[in-house]
């Protein structure tokens, strides 16, 4: 098949999955009022592989299969196939309103991780999860499958290791070997696009010891398995009126708390089943992967931060004051070294044994640590160049309602030339991306997806050839 | 009289005023979903200077009235005033869940400011406002008012004076004057309380040129007055839930457009009529009384993040993470620096001409500059420690459906002993603080309100000696 | 006596003392071409003292002895006795070429930590410490006399206590307990201006187990006395040339390895002996006193920055650059930031049962923190202001070679009207301060003086009252 | 030729060149007790070119000359001959103890600027300059010439014009056109290592106007023609003493002072004369180039800094700290975040129409700036770890003295298995680099050194395409 439509994949979602939000079940997800608009959002996904425009870059004709595949599913081999899946997930979210779609990308960072580290788990257990990862990936590729990752644990106290925990399910586990599969329980927090993608991967979420190794499984299952239940979180969605929320009334992310009340997964679908060495392994493969997909999406939204920004300066006339023209070059320092770095990550990139590009990891962590650590502060940029009206400015129903139109019409413009409510829309879009309750999320967003600010933090420091620097600093003073 | 009641406060909003929200004329604010909650919130006021607990420092006997009176209106006379005055707006801040009441604290700034400046104005003009400045300011106190003060004008083009602009009307000014009064036309921005009080007090934004004299106006006037319009903004104001917004669904502040659609101000109201050399002094002069009021009302919500963070690094369990600890300093820094220099601009005050103590202009501006500095730095120092659930987390209705609040109650627990309840509820905090409608609000209002950033550093430098300075570096290089 | 002469002063100081410097034996610190300029620098307090201009602050009648004293021996007993001995740190810092001279302040910081902590010490152990502290400060008033401060362990491996070092003298211990006093041996670093003192105070550097009970010992002892021997660094003394070096050809600090060669101590000079419980206390109150200090002698510096770069502004013709006002701000918030927290300090202070004013812990460590955490970036600051030639320009000695004095006047000009030698003093000035061993000695005193940054910061988290802030968000969430 | 050895170099400074240092005319600068050290550093460059182990990187086969050549001269013309120029200049550094050659690297830069610039120039005004540029190229390449570029003006008021200035000179202009050539007049400030090398080139270092003309001159002059006199900057240069100078007793680099007095320049090495509208170009053309050469060769320092803490911090016992794996991940942060947009700045270069490789501007300039901005933060943090015995330590006298050695020996060890003098050179490393006169001159250099930090935030600002973002912006709220 290779290539599925927008409307087939739409249709595939009617599975009589198990989610609720707002406090009840929802009964078809593409038609529901907040999520069915996440489902249009990554529709977006399967429009842009058959897009005259976009093809070239999201397809690609796969030598396996002989079909055109979602370019997603193609293993990267070089630094160019590195370049063109960075790009691609650039592309896509910058047509998405710089809202990432995420319905492949994470699961092919996840199938790239598991390719590499079940060959390890294999060599060292005799294991042969390598097989059953390479078909599952090749069945996501002919079926043009979405992915949805759910690793994160629920966790309870931080500061226990599983076994310690008051509660028994804070870590999903396997609950029952079978002949045929494993039962699976617990509960995964914040899985993104979870209501909208055909398959789940469970990771485990940390490294493990011995008495947890229950907790060292990964899988994959549809979402409709009998068992698994979602709870969709409302926070992030704004009301749906494009006026006050340009962006986020029509894209939008939805993050689900995932249940997986004793869940039954064939053998054919397991990855890792109590080889509790590798848990913290396959947890970090995995976010290398994807601290690579994050800084490949997170430009496009600075992208908006710098074109509002400019935009109002020069609405508002303010364009050639020297503090803004401070603050526009941070804007645009901000974003060019996430981008710079990302770049580096690709051309650098190392090639693993099984002939896999792995990005390089100094460079990915500096990237996304730099996106994260500064975020907020870029954040603080573009509203002190927007000003004050960004949250005390009109309602909608205010500028419609023919008794205060006028006096909006005529008291809010900024410079001449420039249209009223075209400026209370750029004053808008600066609210909708981070000033509500869409700014709050993505601000939460640049702190914790992909690893918190310490995991890169940890990862920088863990991975760099401290002693190389060492060696310089005794050659110079004579020492050894 | 002296003092007023809560309930005396609200029957005198409901005196036809003309507020508009939501597209629609409001009949009684006092009955308004979203205005009324800022009209409990503002009661506060009222309540405090009857409270036994709190009297004492609220009201004061009036050596001039014989009567007891709101201690807003006591003109401050040496540092303990000015303490007293800080400590009034952190107390009345702090119980107001974070939230400043504002409904006599910057009235009665710019009754200050008024007075200074009316008295120079006086004395090379030949006028008389300042009989009239404490006339007014002596009715207020004996009639225990509620005041908004409007002085941003809507502007236009930043870049042009009033007389440059292509609308005659971006800035409030003089259309008409009287014998026994003028009339006025224009808008003001970002009003905040102007639904429930009863006087607004105009001021004028910025120096001005002899062309722009009609700019140059300073008055006040009943919010009910002919050709008064207010068009309230709906944003910073969330759904009424009180899980989901434990602050805001019962604290906040609603700012308007205020329209002087040709308002007429009787002479004994008016306090500045074309005097255009003094408009950038009074604008000035208000702002430095002001920012004291701000400095004294930033640190309850500061204490609120850190309260917020630490009760949810407890819950987590993961208090004594050394990068918690860390931003928990962080956070400690943030707030005793804005509060430490606030308490050094009270003691270290200047004692007017005329007998009033001016909080220090270098101290106050440094507090306020720290706090709108490091603002967003510490939204993400809390959205750090707080996690990812701030936004992904489960919705109120999904808490209560018995379909899935056992799988929540189970799951979404933290450390043994706090109900997963309780800690939804400190995770909601977070978000309704800093990742919601009204946390964008806040993040607005730390950069615009009380002047910009930029604002601040322009008045340091321009205050500061730097000749002092010089002539100790040129007695150590023996230059002079 | 009250006080002494200059003079007098130097006279004490030749005493047979033990320094060495430069690899040879000091004959007469007084006179040592590089000790003699900080004997020279510090005579300066002497001078105060008798000097009409000054005397008021610097000496004060004091009601115990019925004489003039030096205010430094005057116990702090309200904010005005702190704001006194902070005005009089600034000044003799100001006019000591923003370099502290120390030979009082870092000694009566010790002795009313003593004060402090002998009366604890004394209360549970029954001892008689606190008769001996108040004993020997008084003598230090009625002759006098200049006191160091050693505290500073040397430490060896930083991760082991004192009893499970490889050497057993990295820590100053007692090695033998006589009838008439202890023996102690061990050295401490950085001492700063021992070798010109009368008396040096030997305090604990931290907390301590029993097992380290040797090492809680707290005395005092003549520089002078057998076995005190002092190795002078070399480090941050420039060559005498006050063309190149403006302020540190005259006015500098000096440290010394301070070695204990079994020196013998009479217990009428011995504070602590053994009372392992107590060592982190007495080294914790010790310090909070002299941060104290500390932020009261910094400003002068940052003056002398704030000034110079001025200069170097308007000398160069770049004063209204907005980048150049944009670092003048900075420098003057860096400024004034530690100035305004160090007054609020003083007036915020607790006052101790004994009727001692003690600085506000949060206040002084925030001041402390601030300058530390700045410091660097406000060299920066003043190095991009004053340009490259800090470090390109000519020698003094090119400066006076006729063959190129007339290239250097006609091409190193600045603005008109300012003499060239005197825009190359300038720009010495700021290499003086900023680029050189003296600037490169500031850094470090920047650092590690008066404990490292994170010294402050663990101050800071250990002493803040978390748990009223905890109390707001709970009152907030209406938990418990 | 092609290469020439290192002593053919030295041989060839001997040849009449005027020199000025410490006040007297230096005879032979390869003798000179401070420039000798430059000289014998900068020597490295030769022997790099003839060694076995690097000769592939630091030389090439040159197809137009059919020699062997120093591959600073081969034009770069993809990314791999950026990634191998960059390879070079890093490499070189490294082994030069982290202080950069410079004697090929910024002259080549100049040669590329000139290239570029005098073929435009040449289309417009029918000049023949690039024919001359690559002449001279060709000779600096055959005969292996060193070379320094002489640019920034002395400037006078930084405010004016040339023309508007007091004085005449302050920008090299000509005086006189004759028929075989032109005469110059005018000094240039912080020439680095002119005083060893074979040729200057000039080039003007600003935008100009038509008045002054006669300032947009751009040539190259042997050292030692009749009229060029150089005045050595002494600062920077420390004592020769390698225990407490690791680095900089022996690798240094030395700036002048160079006076152009009437020098006669023969029309063949005239590379523009009078065509004030390509000052601005050329000026900036060739700051591009030398950027990405400084952003090739501050990594080796950055790694010093990350060698010495680490380092120390294992000597102290502190490793583990928790503050010093955040500062030693800071370093690391800093360092690669430089390093990786460096590289990306060769990988994402423009080819231009010449053919040859242009570095990103950009990222070029984010990897600069990074470096400038962060310097003296990373220097903090690098003192923080090393401790105060960086400039309270004993003097290498004491440490020889029989008298002192014994108690050093004892009292300074650090770890077990590390000897004490090894601990003291490593913190002499950390002075020498940080906290002395060359540590000033680092700091001055990462600020003024290939522009100042305001250079590059303007040059990012106006290179960015804010148009595309502003487009984005637009498309978000449905505007045009």
């Amino acid at each position: 098949m290779g290539l599925r439509t927008a409307d087939e994949f739409r249709e595939g979602l009617r599975d009589g999955r198990v989610v609720y939000a707002g406090g009840e079940q929802v009964a078809d997800v593409t038609a529901h009022p907040d999520i069915g608009i996440g489902v249009d959002h990554v529709a977006l996904d399967f429009e842009l592989a058959e897009d005259p425009e976009h093809a070239d870059l999201f397809a690609y004709d796969d030598g396996e299969t002989g079909e055109t595949c979602s370019r997603y599913f193609k293993r990267p081999q070089d630094p160019q196939d590195l370049l063109n899946r960075r790009e691609m997930i650039e592309r896509s979210t910058r047509l998405g309103g710089g809202v990432v779609l995420l319905i492949k990308e994470i699961g092919t960072d996840a199938l790239l991780a598991l390719d590499l580290v079940s060959r390890v788990v294999d060599s060292k257990a005799g294991t042969g999860y390598n097989r059953r990862v390479h078909a599952f990936h090749e069945e996501c590729k002919r079926r043009d499958l979405s992915l949805a990752v759910a690793q994160t644990d629920v966790k309870g106290d931080r500061a226990l290791l599983p076994s310690e925990q008051e509660h028994p399910d804070y870590y999903v586990h396997i609950v029952e070997e079978r002949a045929d599969g494993i039962v699976v329980r617990g509960a995964k927090a914040h899985t993104t696009c979870a209501p909208y993608v055909d398959e789940l991967i469970v990771l485990p979420t940390r490294a493990l010891k011995a008495d947890d190794a229950s907790c060292a499984v990964s899988f994959s299952t549809p979402v409709n398995a009998p068992g698994v239940k979602l709870i969709a979180s409302p926070f992030g969605s704004p009301e749906p009126n494009t006026f006050h929320h340009p962006v986020s009334a029509r894209h939008r992310m939805i993050d689900t708390l995932t249940i997986f009340d004793d869940v039954f997964i064939p053998n054919e679908r397991v990855f890792l089943k109590g080889e509790w060495e590798a848990a913290g392994f396959l947890a970090n493969t995995f976010v290398e992967f994807h601290r690579f997909t994050a800084v490949s999406y997170k430009p496009p939204l600075c992208d908006l931060f710098i074109g509002a920004a400019a935009l109002l300066a020069d609405y508002n006339g303010i364009a050639k004051a020297s503090h803004v023209r401070e603050k526009m070059t941070k804007l645009i320092t901000y974003t060019e070294t996430v981008r710079g770095l990302s770049l580096a990550a690709a051309h650098d990139c190392r090639i693993a044994d099984s002939g896999v590009a792995v990005p390089n990891i100094i460079f990915t962590n500096l990237a996304k640590f730099h996106f994260a650590n500064d975020y907020h502060q870029s954040v603080s940029w573009v509203q002190d160049i927007a000003g004050g009206l960004v949250v005390t400015g009109p309602s909608e129903a205010d500028v419609r309602n023919p008794e205060t139109s006028g006096y909006i019409e005529r008291f809010l413009g900024g410079v001449k030339g420039v249209g009223t409510e075209d400026r209370l829309r750029a004053i808008n879009l600066v609210r909708d991306l981070t000033a509500s309750t869409f700014g709050g999320y993505n601000e939460l967003l640049a702190i914790h997806a992909e690893g918190s600010l310490e995991a890169q933090k940890i990862t920088i420091f863990r991975d760099y050839d401290v002693e190389r620097c060492k060696s310089l600093a005794k050659l110079a003073i004579g020492v050894e």
